[in-house]
């Protein structure tokens, strides 16, 4: 009742239930890492309260000092709640109290903002997606207060805030509130919770079923449409970490109110999927930089924190504690401090980066980001192939990208986005006007750019309307693998990349293997870019001497960025390049022909302002054709130890790569320096029953499925 | 005696006493990491005896199998003797033994190397530098196996081997014996290092005093000579570190065999102080990378590791625990040993990186390198100032120069040597072309450049002649300042440097300012170049535009290794330039007039071979003038959190520089956004007794010194 601790009524009873408040009050001094995050937390809480109630007038924009303020506000008030509950304490339900009522005596008053974006406008910020994430925030706080407040405090708060609130994110802007979209989401959890906390069951059903509780919208239907069956959502790691906030955080609350709703299993456990699929679109603690991302984001950022802890409340899986271990962020909730606990009893259980496909879209037709994995610690590799659909306005001209990732690092490197998030200098830490110019092109990735335009021209509408078809995936002992090909990323010309994570015998990381053909009905340019992260050590081609001016390699679709530093030829057989990073050698090997180039590309050409980074790339360039195929392999080798003054297998081990097109069938063939060959035969065609036989060199050859490697051992070696 | 062990005899009794080893053999189950250090060595120890005994006929200079092969022998054979007389296990000894019965039968057979260098042959190898390190660990190994030896074997191996080569490095090459030079420090402790195990006190007197034992050369002289008061070797920490090898282990030998020389204590401790300070010639574990250095080699390399653990044993001084914590390598001597057990016992207390003036020359009058220090862990930052003489072949022509360290990174940088130590492909591992014609250049460091010429026109013999004036060094509560000037850089032009590191209260980190004064009889182009590290942010200059293509900013003397990338007009007052560097805010602020530019200097024209790194570079010329005066203030401030999404503090603090020469004295103002204001007075006349007086906006100053702070605040920010 009001007044009094609500220890056993229904409140706290949001994300957060009263039992949880109860168990943490007697066992946080067992936890010696979450008695100090309380600790931290009341220093940090008491500090802020003593500047007192400040809920300004909405003025600014995004960044601007009263939309900061809002921020803070809600963050406060849930941080004084959780104190509330925790230590007993009045003054912070008091001091939650007085902001809420501050609120409910300036929210009324109230016009749209006078900052409003266009789109989805909201009161207390410029646009409505803040608002609700205010609401999510702030409703969790008065929850955690309500029982300390009387009954007329709790109606004017209720009646001048948080109804009108969330009938503002719902009725009041019903086109959000409908989308199959992360602002709707945002919405629709604001306006459930509080529909939970409000015990009313009108704004719950609006929350799960959309404003008619048609189920055309709301909860439910996100879950289904957002993420692909595989838990990819298809603007790529950076946004999936964001997307997942609200649906975790009202997934709970559905849970702690209606456990029978098994909202987490919902649509085949889309939610954990997600959370389990983010995850595994990490290296090194890392995500994915593919599409428009911020490169230093990983799974210790705050999302992925709730994320994992609820997952692991839900299922009790020890491989989340290993993650929740490396975010190494106490949570004082109810789900925070059972992993605490978990992790203080030393339950973590080492989490399975793993090999996988996933498919991209809601039907998970739209193409997939395959990854491939191979070895622990600083022997772990990744491969990234990015098959996936375009991803919305977020998306990158990508199609068939590809990303390599060895001994913690980026080796072969997305870009990610231009952009200084929060740093005003830098174009007010928004989108620099080179994420459009460069960032996104074609050229800055690792695939085929046709006669120097992007793919789809530039237009992600367009590439929107396409994707990749997936010819086959497969991740076997000794070979993983996946091939895919895309029709429309140009006018007819279509292109086709096979990629593969090879193990050989003599070397001490798997070969990285790529075929890429294209294929096109008129003569065109074929630029194949590789960026390469490191120090350029030595290299078998024929270098056209040093420029004494640099000028850009072209005027637009990206290329007016790069300096077009030097050009070689190629030599007649095995052309290759080796670089440095990080103590490792890393060795490219391609074949070329006369009609050929390799352009010693940097970027930073047409950047007065030094928005962008100090990056090399180099540049395969078929100067006209109709049909090719790049093949090339990158093997990682040997150690440079400048501590210890030593250096060991700086030299590949490749000496022979060929590819040939027999039919249907296509053949890559290596060959190292220990004599071993390794002949890869592959169809796009028939399916993974289809049998195949081909006469070769060394006899008939015979497999079921997409491919099959042949091993041999020369003559030479053995004798 | 012979065939049984000889723990109470007088072996072993070079570097490691049979006391020791009675110790070490009871003791070491009782240190973990030794223990687990032993067993390794037995492993690899192992691994390599089973290919058996390889003692090739020298064929290979520097690189080649046959030198690599005998390198390894010297010191698998001391890891054998190690090995045995901590295990007691004869194969060891026999393994020994027939390595060195194979040596005898070889060596007496051998002529000058095939492959010798013009100045000093060897026989083994092509330099007999190489020769006598094998046989400072050789003679280590054969004093630890001796006892095992019948004496038909110690005959054969002492009248075929030892002695000859003993002989061959001294009476056999009499001038690089005699040197006052890292060559003949190695053979003096080779060669005296044999004589006590030979019992040969004829060798040791050599060793000790020269070959006439007049005491003009030999170690003694060298242990004067080399280091200078401070205990700073001309080199630079790089060399340094290299020579101080055969200075400790010889030093060793002498205090296990000799104690009554106190050698330790000879010259005022020089070998003590010459170790000390090869750590405070450290940041965040890295040696300050100036002249011909390989950046990445620090404090944990192996004769660091064994300088520590042998100063430990004489000092006792728990702070050099701290360091061999850091090195993380243990020894399986009994020195190494000693290390071991106060670690594992936790004795190790912090080592005090310090501010000081390390002096120049063996008399200490060549200049100096001033390192000031502020703050610990990522508050740690160091402003190294290098006011050294040329430090002979490997220096670099970098009067004055400066460099910076903050939040464990190097930010006002030098490049180091151009090399890749070990990397064939990259000239054979050995210092590129680049070195000569970059990185030893004065536009490669922060200092200035009169008319694009390098100081001394590049030649190292003209500037082993010039040293710096140091006028003054303190460091002080709130400020920490050194000036030094030199006349003979260029000619009729005398170059004056004033360096300080300021706290101002409202700053979170020191700011350094930089006082450049340059004054000659003719006017003259004055570059001075800012070799930072980071991502540049913002900046005030009125930049000319982007260019359409770059070309190098000159012919010679470095420049030509430049692209011009931009060019910028000052503006009127402050000129400031911002970059990040991991998270960090760094502002630039200086002034400069209409006369003036700055320029955006990249690294990379001329380099087809990707020779270089990628570096970015601030030049702010002045394109004619007698006389001038470069003042700036570097700003620490801010951070950028880029996974938790917030910036603070992007903006500097300072909004106010200016600089007044007042007849012999020189006034810098520096004025903060909080009202701040600072005023440095300075003259490089007197001495620090002096008394000056001087009348002041704020009325008459008075102080005794060099120098004085003046701080006060603005009317407007008191109200
Ligand atoms: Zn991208
Ligand atoms: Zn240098």
């Amino acid at each position: 009742g009001a007044g009094s601790l609500a220890l056993a009524g229904p409140h706290p009873g949001l994300t957060m239930s009263a039992q949880e408040v109860v168990a943490m009050r007697s066992q946080l001094h067992t936890v010696p890492k979450a008695k100090q995050a309380f600790d931290d937390l009341q220093v940090k809480t008491d500090t802020s309260i003593e500047l007192g109630v400040i809920v300004p007038k909405p003025v600014d924009a995004g960044g601007g000092y009263t939309h900061e303020q809002h921020k803070r506000n809600y963050q406060l008030m849930l941080d004084a709640g959780l104190l509330y509950q925790l230590s007993g304490k009045k003054r912070y339900a008091n001091y939650v109290r007085d902001v809420l009522l501050a609120y409910a005596e300036l929210y009324p008053t109230l016009p749209l903002h006078p900052k409003q974006k266009e789109q989805s406008p909201g009161k207390l910020f410029w646009q409505s997606l803040n608002e609700a994430v205010w609401l999510v925030h702030t409703i969790q706080a008065y929850d955690l207060v309500v029982g300390a407040l009387t009954e007329a405090e709790r109606n004017l708060i209720e009646s001048s805030l948080l109804r009108p609130v969330a009938n503002f994110l719902s009725e009041g802007q019903p086109d959000t509130f409908n989308k199959i979209h992360n602002h709707g989401t945002w919405a629709a959890a604001a306006v459930g919770m509080t529909g939970y906390v409000l015990d009313d069951q009108h704004l719950v059903d609006q929350a799960l079923f959309g404003l008619d509780k048609s189920g055309k919208a709301g909860f439910i239907a996100q879950i289904e449409q957002l993420f692909s069956p595989d838990g990819y959502y298809t603007e790529g790691p950076y946004y999936q970490r964001y997307a997942l906030m609200p649906f975790v955080l009202f997934a709970r609350a559905i849970e702690v109110n209606e456990p029978q709703r098994a909202i987490f299993e919902a649509s085949d456990g889309a939610i954990l999927k997600a959370i389990e699929t983010a995850v595994q679109l990490s290296y090194n603690g890392l995500f994915f930089g593919i599409n428009d991302a911020i490169k230093d984001k990983g799974i210790d950022t705050i999302e992925l924190v709730h994320g994992i802890a609820i997952a692991f409340e839900v299922t009790g899986d020890t491989q989340l504690l290993d993650i929740a271990k490396q975010q190494n962020h106490i949570l004082l909730t109810g789900y925070g401090f059972s992993v605490a606990k978990a992790l203080h009893e030393g339950r973590d259980t080492p989490f399975d980066f793993r090999s996988l496909q996933l498919r991209d879209g809601q039907d998970g037709q739209q193409g997939a980001l395959s990854i491939f994995r191979h070895g622990q610690g600083s022997k772990h590799q990744a491969l990234v192939v990015k098959n996936t659909s375009q991803g919305m306005g977020h998306g990158h001209f990508d199609k068939l990208h590809w990303l390599y990732f060895d001994n913690g690092n980026e080796i072969i490197s997305d870009y990610g986005a231009a952009r200084f998030l929060n740093i005003e200098a830098k174009y007010g830490g928004h989108y620099l006007p080179e994420n459009n110019a460069w960032a996104k092109q074609t050229v800055a990735h690792n695939t085929v750019v046709v006669d120097e335009q992007s793919h789809f021209n530039g237009d992600w509408r367009v590439g929107q309307q396409h994707a990749p078809n997936i010819r086959f995936f497969a991740a076997q002992d000794g070979i993983q693998i996946t091939s895919a090909e895309i029709a429309a990323a140009y006018p007819t010309t279509t292109l086709r990349r096979t990629m593969a994570m090879l193990e050989l015998e003599g070397l001490t990381h798997p070969l990285i293997l790529d075929v890429f053909k294209v294929n096109s009905v008129r003569a065109h340019q074929y630029d194949l870019p590789l960026h390469y992260q490191g120090q350029l050590i030595s290299h078998t081609l024929k270098l056209q001497g040093a420029k004494q001016a640099l000028s850009p390699l072209g005027e637009q679709h990206g290329y007016q960025y790069l300096w077009d530093r030097a050009r070689a030829a190629f030599p007649a057989g095995l052309a290759q390049l080796t670089w440095l990073n990080d103590g490792r050698f890393y060795t490219y090997s391609t074949v070329g022909g006369t009609d050929q180039q390799m352009l010693f590309a940097m970027l930073g050409a047409n950047d007065p302002q030094f928005n962008l980074r100090d990056q090399h790339a180099l540049i395969h360039r078929v100067n006209s054709a109709h049909d090719h195929v790049f093949v090339s392999v990158l093997e990682t080798h040997g150690e440079y130890n400048g501590r210890a003054e030593y250096t060991v297998g700086a030299q590949s081990n490749v000496v022979g790569l060929a590819v040939r097109e027999l039919d249907k069938y296509t053949e890559v063939t290596i060959n190292l320096v220990n004599g071993h060959q390794a002949t890869l035969l592959y169809t796009e065609q028939g399916d993974e029953n289809t049998q195949h036989q081909l006469d070769s060199a060394g006899g008939q050859v015979q497999w079921q499925g997409h491919f099959v490697v042949l091993k041999s051992q020369s003559k030479q070696s053995e004798q």
